[in-house]
């Protein structure tokens, strides 16, 4: 049973827009009132429409919903894109009634790139999901499902939290197990909560809660058009005031911590993936040095289909971390697979090959650990495994 | 026929290094007289001991000559790699006699990473070259076969040219298939040459020659401890003064492409295979900028299983471009595939995904162009596609 943070409804139904028949394709989020809204987006510079559009409404505290559409990405698609994401956040605002502006949504879009909106069927699917919004868990888990793709399940998580003066919620949502293109995802997540916050504060929490957690996962490393992740925020009454100080830290490591066990359900759904890789970087010079090193093993093809065949062959391992752009000093580098250490200050250890094997094979979970022994700075990523279904998944299709 | 540059000789002989029964596994290439030297290596930091000794010996013009194992990579074996490495060039000099000096000699070895040498067949292989070494087309070939891990077939290429003055001929091979590890290759290649340089005027023509070859080329993009590529020049005799102006020009246009030439048949080998995939980038601000748009593309695992599968799946090259780190713009971006528009200013373009599927079918090689609108600067990079034979190599093998 799912706990919702208070002032919120949902709703998610079938549009059309996905070839699969019945398939719940629009998602709509709606605040009682008007909330915060903080976001963190795609850097990618080729990017999606309604990212453009979000974007530039983020962050802000006269929100009231986000609209969302799975199995067209509206990327690639020059003005008419443009235009199409805009008149969804109107068609929104509209069907909500209760004299909302569609600047007071947020808009979403994933699935093939390079196509334009099926605009007659987006038009219909948001009347529909208007009029189904409502504040029950099932209507939630609808709009879950109207934002998944190739997700093999829903993706979500929770928290509930105390801070002296108020209990609060946290409920998020994520899709994503591909990046890009036809019959492919693209990474959205939504995050709601009824603690009160100020939208500066909303936007610091969240680019922090993303530097830890989605900024820190890979399938395979291409950056999609369209990646958004946003929070909104729902004060309780106009005279809570916002958190501050060490609350607004509480709420930030609470945040965190939803946004991580949202973040792993991406690659641990990976395409095909068999492994979900667990990459912990320590004794860098910087946190920024850890996540390149992490970043370059967790993207490195040769590690991926290493675990995937249950071969403890790391050199793979090590040699990623060297050309990760960062100091590294093979005379001070030590890794661990699976907690059995098997290489320590620049030297190979005797190992039982057949142990580690067997390790990697008994569990979904490998576990890297690489100290490069300079400093302070750490990081930790997840990706998954590479396996042939991934290949023949993105390669077998054709449009 | 291959016309073999004057003053050289070589062999290839099996020591058992590799598993396979008489596989070649130590190749020796000698100068008959000092000649220059340049070398261009890996810039991973996790380097191999060979490299570290090879790299601190070039530029040079005492050269007499080459050692290579395959089999193994000699790579992250510590202080006793190293002295592994220099007992390599010891034993090289004495058993080639002529009162040559170990320093005379580059090393370089590919195969496992993380394993200590089989010094005593390393020892017996180096004799055995030794006592075959011979100016023989056949004895040149024994020396390619000597440096092969997973190639399919031998990668060599020849130039002969004139420059007033003189006949030149280049000769170079090269290895490689995929990057590291157990049954992997890592990249090496020799190119040898009779035409008279200075070190340093031979230093920057392998230089410029790596950075439009061995630089554009991936597989899948992890870099490896070992790779190496170096050039003999042979001086006809000591009066014959080192090529300057114009023609140093020219021989490093010839260089260029012997090198693109050998580059390209690393990829066309690619593990598992089915396609070479040409990218070109126009447009871009500068020669950098195309390279890292071009590279970024050749690392997506997204555009490689599309091209796989004959899917003219454009968005996945166009993100691709979107997050290479440096400036383009989707309103002056046009993409074509096989000479086929796709993309043109930020708007997709009308196509017949046939038509694209058929021509990407239809040949081992695929030709992306992607012009950025923005400059001058151009890039060209070659890699292969992804399928799960790649997969299925890299993880189906424990060691």
């Amino acid at each position: 049973m799912i706990e919702l943070p208070k002032g919120y409804r949902f709703s998610g139904v079938s549009a059309g827009i996905k070839t699969r028949a019945g398939a719940k394709d629009v998602s709509l989020i709606f605040s009682d009132k008007p909330c915060v809204a903080a976001g963190v987006y795609t850097t990618n510079q080729i990017v999606a429409a309604p990212v453009v559009l979000s974007r530039s409404r983020t962050p802000c505290d006269t929100m009231r919903g986000v609209v969302i559409n799975s199995g067209n990405a509206n990327a690639c698609t020059g003005s008419r894109g443009q235009q199409d994401a805009d008149e969804m956040t109107r068609l929104a605002a509209n069907a909500c009634g209760e004299a909302t502006q569609s600047e007071q949504f947020l808009v979403m879009s994933t699935g093939v790139i390079g196509r334009f909106l099926p605009m007659e069927k987006i038009r219909s699917g948001i009347a529909a999901a208007a009029q189904s919004l409502g504040p029950s868990e099932s209507a939630f888990l609808d709009s879950v499902d109207g934002i998944m793709t190739t997700d093999a399940g829903r993706k979500i998580a929770s928290r509930n939290f105390q801070i002296p003066g108020g209990d609060y919620r946290l409920l998020g949502m994520c899709k994503g197990a591909g990046m890009i293109g036809p019959k492919m995802a693209t990474m959205l997540a939504i995050v709601v909560t009824d603690a009160p916050l100020d939208p500066v504060d909303a936007q610091r929490a969240l680019q922090a809660a993303a530097n830890r957690s989605f900024n820190c996962i890979s399938v395979e490393g291409h950056m999609s058009t369209n990646d958004s992740l946003v929070l909104l925020a729902a004060r309780p009454s106009p005279a809570t005031p916002a958190l501050q100080g060490s609350d607004l830290c509480n709420f930030g490591g609470e945040l965190t911590q939803l946004c991580i066990e949202l973040a792993k359900k991406i690659p641990d759904d990976g395409e095909g993936a068999t492994h979900l890789i667990e990459i912990h970087v320590r004794g860098a010079n910087t946190d920024a040095d850890a996540d390149a090193i992490a970043r370059s093993i967790a993207l490195s093809n040769l590690v991926k289909t290493a675990i995937t065949g249950g071969d403890p062959n790391w050199g793979r391992i090590v040699s990623a971390a060297g050309y990760a752009g960062v100091p590294i000093q093979p005379p001070r580098t030590a890794l661990k697979l699976n907690q059995i250490p098997l290489f320590d200050r620049g030297e190979p250890l005797p190992f039982d090959a057949k142990q580690v094997s067997s390790s990697i094979r008994a569990s979904k979970l490998t576990v890297i650990e690489l100290d490069v022994g300079l400093g302070p700075g750490n990081a930790t990523h997840w990706t998954t495994d590479l396996n042939t279904e991934y290949v023949r998944f993105n390669s077998e299709y054709t449009t």
